[in-house]
This record gives structure tokens, sequence and C-alpha cells, in this order.
């Protein structure tokens, strides 16, 4: 089946869907992007990613689009025309084009690039990898400055992607300083002693918006949050390790660097922070 | 005048001239480009950009597009109908789309994306700008570590040139660990004592072809080149500072953080290489 796309105020076949090669988000990565999940044909934290990319536009002086308060319709028209009952939506907004390239902003009344897309993943919230757990390796953060801010500058994160496959696993976390910042698209935590350990939020890392609500509810269900950033020997060290992202919810790492965790089996907290995270979004789904 | 762009073996009306909504290029900034100055209808440096773009490729484990050994021809040809006499051409190739979106590259197989397009700029040769010179500011280097590869993620030297410009400036020199990296879209040069000295070659930054050129014309002219890097303290004492790149040849600078260079106007060693730069260049422009 063609999905059906919105680009630009329309709904459009896939095949058709394009922009100029003048617009900046081709030119110069100048464009910001959100991820957000579909579970029972509803959106997961839609709130959470309407305010993130307010915030990503607004540290980047990009405009709003004329379409922000319509993405909530968008987002459904799109889950409703494309039948997505568990997936994801893409939202990607941009600069736009002013029809040359300059290395300067185009003026204030340049038309930003708004472009949606459904990804349809049948069996999402309890998927095979899921059960498994991942192996990861970790890999030098030689990425920009600035990573609380969602930028499609992706190149990096997409050749921590391809090293992580060459060494026969699943995903990469980066290490900066000598301390881990965060995995290639998700969030990254361990578990020592009972306790949840994640890096505390600053430029270094992304503003996770599952981060945000995993948190929340590991605090409300009485469990330790411990947010200090942590070696690579003190992950290998860790009882358990998982990372959060919107696309994977919470997903258990079973392997550091070819170091096994624990039994090798999803830990207890992160399988447990999984079910929870998954029951309590559904009740705010929209 | 509408231009006519080069897109993926077509020659089309820029206005008609697109991409995928799915090109990496466009959603994950997984691209390089090449950008060749045409002077009296002839292309300068050629060879030293086509080079540059294969390492590049090379370096991101990037398919070298078909056109590639056809793109001395199509540089020509839009020269050609486009009537460019003085200006400059764009290349941009990106990994492709295989029809949706993911972290990881595509299968091998997928056909990279190729887009030129160019920019008429009379004058280009001895423009206003480089009898001026240009007033620079410095800003905090936060690009990702591979510099040297020409990459698309050009967001963050953006937004340097729109902090130049808020200062009432023309660009910005980058500075990381107390050391001067380059300019936004050039390398950066100080003269000091007769000396002339910039950044050494490795990942930090780019490897200008102009650089290269340049510096070759001044050891041939017997000036003394040292390539080490310089603090911006060093640089606002300096005698003279310039920049160099495809697009601006070589471009005085008269002003650091508001320091005047000299007597504020271009110097002798600056306007020197630029003229031999020039003529040098077009002896050997194809």
């Amino acid at each position: 089946m063609t999905r059906t796309v919105y680009v630009n105020g329309e709904y459009l076949p896939e095949t058709e869907a394009t922009v100029s090669i003048f617009d900046r988000g081709f030119l110069m990565a100048d464009g910001v992007y959100e991820v957000t999940s579909v579970l029972g044909g509803k959106l997961i934290d839609f709130a959470g990613h309407l305010k993130r990319l307010e915030r990503s536009l607004n540290e980047l002086d990009m405009q709003k689009p004329a379409d922000f308060d319509n993405l909530l319709d968008i987002h459904r028209e799109l889950v409703r025309v494309n039948g997505i009952d568990e997936g994801l939506i893409y939202l990607q907004v941009t600069r736009g084009s002013d029809g040359d390239r300059d290395f300067a902003f185009p003026s204030a009344d340049t038309k930003p690039t708004v472009v949606l897309f459904t990804q349809n993943k049948p069996g999402l919230a309890h998927s095979e990898a899921s059960k498994k757990g991942n192996k990861i390796i970790s890999i030098e953060d030689i990425r920009w400055g600035r990573r609380d801010i969602k930028t499609v500058q992706l190149l990096y994160p997409s050749m921590g992607k391809m090293m992580a496959k060459a060494a026969g696993c699943d995903d990469a976390w980066m290490v900066e300083d000598g301390k881990v910042t965060e995995g290639t698209s998700n969030n990254a935590y361990i578990v020592k002693g009972g306790k949840i350990i994640t890096r505390q939020l600053s430029n270094d890392i992304l503003h996770g918006i599952t981060r945000a609500a995993v948190l929340r509810f590991a605090k409300e269900a009485q469990m330790v949050v411990e947010e200090r950033s942590f070696t690579i020997d003190e992950a290998k060290e860790a009882d358990e390790a998982f990372t959060t992202s919107a696309s994977a919810f919470v997903m258990p790492v079973v392997e550091i660097d070819g170091v096994q965790m624990g039994d090798g089996t999803p830990g207890p907290i992160a399988k447990r922070l999984r079910e929870i995270y998954l029951d309590e979004s559904l009740k705010t789904a929209i």
C-alpha cells in the first residue's frame, strides 16, 4: 500500500512527496524533527513532543510553521488514512527555502517546510527485540555541542548504528570525556543496587520525552533515581542497563562491549519500567 | 532568468528541481558537497574539488554516483546553459533513499542523489568585499569532530554567520581549546613578521582546496609558511589576517573582535596572495 504523507499543507502519495533542492533541510541540515509513537491508533506523549518541537524551533530562531496549531489533527489524519494501529509518526520542520543557497538565514517571512509521514510497526509494544534485549558497543561521541536541540544532523548517529552492526551488535552508546552521553537515538541508563542512574540534562544529551516520563513513573513507583553521568566501565559492572526512546519505549541492554549484563537476559527493573511506561502512556494517549 | 539545474541525470528548471522527502540528505544530513568557482566561464581547481569529493565519499562509505566520471561535463554544461562568466557551481551527493527512514545505511545498491546548480556572481574576482576586507568575530567551535569531511551539516556555520551579522560583522572564526580552527566557510590565516601562519591539517578543519593552492603559490613566491594553530589573541596582535575559500579566494580580514588589524585596510600579503591565486588559477582553469 502506498502511504499518504503530508508536505506543506498537502496530503500526497509518498512517491510524489518531494521538497525543493534549495530547501535548507537538504542543503544545510537546517531542520528539526520529532517522532511520536502510535499504540492502539492513539498518539503517545504527543503534548511532550509538540513542546520539545517548539523549544527546538526557538533555540534555532526558526519560525513556527503556520501548521503548528494543526499538528495534532495532521497526526491523527495520517494515522487514520494509513490505518496505523502500532507504529510511528515522523515530523520534520526546516527553515524552508528562498530559492537559493546561502549560509545566512533567509528573511523571516520565508515559509518553513513541514513534512510528516507514518511508519507502520505492528507488534511495536511487544517487540521481539524488547524480549531479547540489545547488545551495544561504546563509541566516541564526536557530535556537535547542542544535542539538546533535535536537529536532523544525524550522520554520526547513523555511522554509530553501522559500527554496531559491523560488530554484530544492535546499537552504540557514545562516550565523551570518559562518560557515557547517550545512545545513537535513545537515552542511556544503568541500574546498580536497585538505583536507576542516568545522565543529568544539559546541552550534551537529548531531553528525551520518554526519559522524562519513565523517570516520573519510576519515582511514583518508589524507585530511586540518580541523575549523574557514568563511565562505560561502571556500566559494564552494573546489574542492569537499558535505554529509552519514543520509538522503542524502554529497551533492555544485555551486553556492553562484549560484557554480558547479569545473566544476559533483560533485567527486572527494565522489564518493570517498560510495563509501567506502556500502561501509563496508553492511559493518556490521544 | 530561470536557472537550469541538474538532478539525478536530468537538466531541469530550478523551480521543478526536487528530491524525495525520504532522501537521506534531507532526513539525516547524510550528504557531502563541493563548491567550484567559475572565472571567465572556466572552472577553477576542478581536479582538486573532484578529488576531495571522492575522499568525502570514501570516508563515509558512500557509493560513487554513476555520474562521477561525467561531473566535468555536467559542470561545463551548466556553465554554458546558464551563461555563467563569473560565479559558482554547487554540487551535492547524498546517500539517496530506499523510500523510508532508518538510521542504518540503505543497501549498497541504493542510488546516490546528485544535485548541481550554478550561482551567477558577476564581479566575483574583483569584489567590493575583497577591497574592503572582512570584519570578523570569534565564536566557540561546537561542530562535530570530522570537519575534514565536507558534509552538509552546516547548521552551526550558518548560526555563526548570523552571530557575525548580529554583531555588525561579516563572518566568524571558530575557537576550540583556545585555538582558532577555521572560519565558518573558509580557512583562517594570520601574518606576523612576514610569516604566514595557518592551522595544520587534521580532522579539526576542512582541507581547503584553495588553502593548498595558496600555500603552494606562497612558497613558490619565497614566502615563509608555518602550519600550526594560533590563539585569537595572537591573531589580534598579528600584522595581517585573511581567509581562503573556493568562493572568495583570498579574503583580507581587517578587524577581529573589534580590534583593527594594521591600518584597517587589507594587508599587503593578503592582497598579493589574492593576485597570485587569481593569476595562477586562471592559467589552469578548465
